[in-house]
């Protein structure tokens, strides 16, 4: 885990135990094709995804709204630990890159953040932590208003139901 | 090496051979006490240093002036490899935290950066390339004016000096 303690007033943690092993949701967090099936909320989709798996690499997604509108979102992979640990931000580009001065390349929210699934092993399953950084409190209430918990269970439940039929 | 390649317009680069074995060079950039003495070109000093040696940590200096006017920086780690690379970004705050809107941490200069040190080995001396990477044309244009080539060169030419007294 980020050793960094997390701060309540900035930050946003949604942990589930899950009933599938912790190679499976790598997997499908890992491979675009194995990502776009879920990582929306239906009736929004992904139609775009494009996987740089490194730290410093990119991870864009395109999301498209039910009206057919276009929401790309470019950010860049900071830690990779197969299985265990993926994070990520929106407030750099590929290869560690700063934004340019007032740019946002994120156009699916209105702030930074920093992105961390964390998986571990519990039995024949995983314990599932998604865990987002935010500069300021503004940004935290605002991911929140917009339906953190709500976004973050619904696209695991789809995972989940997304994972069980690769598997069989 | 960071494989995103270099963008002319955005990017410095600085490289030099120096006659000192990599492991001297990693250390004096990662141990408070053997950075302060090298890391400003004097009459500017550091005056404190604090680092966390690990993706995701705290690297923070305090410069001085000849003045006296104090100027924090800090910055969050992104990748330690011990003798041969290591990058940290001012856009992040430890724990790879996005700055607030508007905010700005580093107080020793106006823009964002990431910056790498990369080392390898030639002989018995080392092959030093200083990387940094920068969000837009005006930051570079910025941090060249500023004296980048000649600051890091005399930083250098410090850090030199300081490890053949280390050793002698």
């Amino acid at each position: 885990m980020n050793p960094t303690p997390l701060d309540p007033k900035l930050d946003l943690s949604f942990e589930r135990i899950v009933d599938v092993p912790r190679e499976l949701v790598w997997k499908v967090w890992t491979t675009p094709e194995h990502l776009m099936p879920w990582f929306c909320p239906v009736p929004w989709k992904v139609i775009e995804c494009e996987i740089d798996l490194r730290p410093g690499g990119l991870f864009r997604t395109v999301m498209q709204s039910p009206e057919g509108q276009q929401f790309p979102g470019d950010g860049c992979y900071l830690e990779v630990i197969a299985n265990e640990k993926l994070t990520w931000t929106n407030a750099l580009l590929p290869g560690y890159r700063p934004l340019a001065a007032g740019e946002h390349t994120d156009s699916t929210v209105d702030f930074k953040f920093t992105a961390t699934i964390a998986l571990e092993t519990r039995g024949t399953g995983t314990r599932y932590i998604a865990t987002v950084r935010h500069g300021d409190e503004a940004s935290r209430k605002q991911h929140e208003a917009m339906g953190f918990y709500e976004g973050w269970g619904i696209a695991l439940d789809q995972l989940l139901v997304y994972v069980k039929t690769m598997r069989g």
